[in-house]
């Protein structure tokens, strides 16, 4: 695969954790797109010298950094089995200087994974170019990544994303799955208020940022996975995953959709699935 | 077993969430011991009804609360199957008006499992009787608890927690573990700070919560398993496993020690080694 042309800063390491077999870093580099200083978290699990390794994306959702499924997703012990690359990026750009709203779900934590048009936001809030050219850039460079097996999935917000970026991207990504996911911005709230702060009012822009418009407008994938819970506090004003159901079944995009009993919208949900989304993904890569 | 007396006052449920089959809550307490509000968490797995299960008591290091190992600790997966419940207390009374120390290594956070003699730490102070006398009664009370079937483990100063208790109650733990815990605070910088603040520059008194001088002077155990990184920045200094081992060989208690080559002193390592210690700790339940 072929990247926009970003000139490559070092990486500055964090830290580095041995678990499992392999090794958890934290690294900061300065983003391009962002014009931000931005932090991720990159799992490399025990391998061969010189061997290259397939790489899972995980998006986070709103309020995350890298660091909540890091501590919490319970990824590590399985992507090592597996042999996964487990890329954790940020969800949006931070600082001090960086424009912000006083709620959680708009600016810093809350990128949406778009590239922003509107003002203030414009400048700094590239996720997409973040994620889908700059960050694969760099993970190409510095880690032993086969660029060619790659999967994607994420949680809520970054259910969103990894849903949006795999169906803009079908070549790229052997398979894509989420937990809990907004799967449709343009008909929720938290969409309205992001999308609408970031791209404007017209909603013909939103599009690329909505699964089920994507789906709509004749983006496909192979197939999706998709786990959520029936205790999720968001399911019915957020999430509405009735919307992906009947948009993947009008596309014949196969959908494994499991409803868990009692499960809600915390790492604790997307911890007790996690194994089962890692098998998914390493089966197809 | 028989327990102290306690009025027992009934128990704020903090949270509680679905995870892995089981529930994940977190709970508080007013606490005669203490007298703090304590919170702590419990992993039930998923039982029968009327089931009484086998409890796994993990006490946690230095700066912790009960959340530390509840978040990064990724033992519910196991524990589920194995049906343990898991009880995670936090690690000392807290409050604005609970005495304190400006250092990470005493005080708040900071409990070291003694019931402190010396102000102005005796009033409050007390986690060796709550976690011998008071949390047990309020657990066997409150969750489907099989107290005949008990074990203990721990990190660090929770490692120091896990031995001197059971080494102190030999017929109430079935087994104990630690990760990378403190073997000898006669023997170490924490150790001289913590037992000497808490209980007098005496250190004939500190013999009873002190692992080592315990086997020396004739407590036993069954046997015990110790995980230790060899990349812990606080194994020469704090640690010093080589002394559980003499004192270990000295009274023929048989210790499986493994040094883990790489592994620090942080939840990455004791996550990679969970799993390891449920089964220990199941097999001997």
């Amino acid at each position: 695969m072929r990247f926009a042309s970003y000139r490559l800063i070092e990486l500055e390491i964090l830290s580095t954790n041995k678990a499992f077999g392999g090794v958890q870093g934290v690294y900061s580099h300065a983003s391009a797109e962002t014009k931000t200083d931005m932090s991720f978290a990159v799992f490399v699990p025990k391998h061969q010298k010189g061997a290259k390794l397939p790489v899972l994306w995980y998006l986070s959702g709103l309020t995350c950094t890298h660091a909540n499924v890091m501590d919490k997703g319970e990824y590590r012990r399985l992507a090592n089995e597996l042999g996964l690359i487990i890329i954790c990026p940020d969800t949006s750009p931070r600082g001090d200087n960086i424009p912000d709203d006083k709620g959680y779900d708009m600016g810093q934590g809350a990128g949406f994974y778009v590239d922003a048009t509107e003002q203030p936001w414009a400048t700094n809030f590239r996720m997409r170019s973040y994620i889908e050219q700059e960050l694969p850039a760099l993970i190409a460079q510095e880690f032993p990544a086969d660029m060619n097996r790659q999967a994607i999935f994420g949680h809520s917000m970054g259910g969103h994303g990894a849903l949006t970026i795999a169906l803009r991207n079908p070549g790229r990504f052997k398979s894509v799955s989420a937990f809990a996911p907004i799967v449709a911005p343009l008909q929720c709230p938290w969409g309205h208020k992001a999308l609408g702060g970031y791209l404007g009012a017209e909603q013909s822009a939103w599009r690329e940022y909505d699964a089920c418009a994507l789906i709509d407008d004749g983006a496909r994938m192979k197939e999706i996975l998709v786990d959520q819970g029936t205790a999720d506090q968001f399911l019915e004003e957020q999430l509405k995953p009735n919307l992906l159901i009947e948009a993947c079944n009008k596309a014949d995009i196969p959908l494994t959709f499991n409803m868990r009993e009692g499960y809600d919208h915390s790492y604790f949900t997307i911890s007790t699935f996690m194994d089962d989304h890692l098998r998914w993904h390493a089966e197809r890569l």
